[in-house]
């Protein structure tokens, strides 16, 4: 299984497509991305300072230390500062599943259940990711 | 105003924060985004191929065409493959009314109409963009 894994992983980066334009401009496609979460939150309003502690150190400990979290994007409705919505690239499920089980997010877990009021996990799967080269 | 906008981008490129940990792995901030919005978009399954074609190509024009689209995802939902959400990050305001009014949209726009049964777009401020360097 390990085995396999890895020549997933090589086969996934190989077929990481770069396109050059005409006009010079690269596109890039995500490369190594094959499960995408999003998160509906809603946080206590009195509790959102220290809300945003927690996920943010979670957010920065999963993208440095894990391999196959690729991305955690995470954003507020303009219109209701509390209501948060998370869109998370994983290589695979197997990073996925790694991910929940990370002490960083367990901690992170832990620390926020009792501020977030509502929740909705969305599980999708890539239709086209397309970025600008960094 | 174009002076400003340039100074504004410059300001938001020079305060992309790249930190380098004690592993040696490098967490980047998504520089130059300060503006996301999600839309939840329901297709008409019996029009999902030509759907798929129309946005594909529309995606794939604004990334290498505009310069103020930095990214724009789309997933569908596991369990209904014509729910589709779409995650799209632009520098500001400016770009993300540009884009709009670009020709590939509206060419998008006019040849998927009849195809969406159901809409729902959310305007979001970014809390927190974390991604793998790529």
């Amino acid at each position: 299984v390990e085995l396999n894994m890895n020549l997933k992983h090589l086969l996934q980066v190989g077929a990481a497509v770069l396109t050059l334009s005409m006009t010079g401009v690269a596109v890039a496609q995500q490369p190594r991305v094959s499960v995408v979460r999003i998160a509906e939150l809603e946080i206590d309003p009195a509790r959102m300072d220290s809300y945003n502690v927690a996920v943010n150190e979670e957010m920065e400990a999963s993208i440095r230390l894990e391999p196959g979290v690729m991305a955690i994007y995470a954003v507020a409705e303009k219109d209701h500062p509390n209501k948060l919505w998370f869109f998370e690239m994983y290589a695979d499920e197997a990073a996925y599943d790694a991910h929940r089980n990370s002490p960083h997010f367990r901690k992170y877990f832990d620390t926020t259940k009792d501020m977030i009021t509502g929740r909705r996990l969305i599980e999708t799967v890539p239709v086209q990711l397309n970025a600008k080269p960094q």
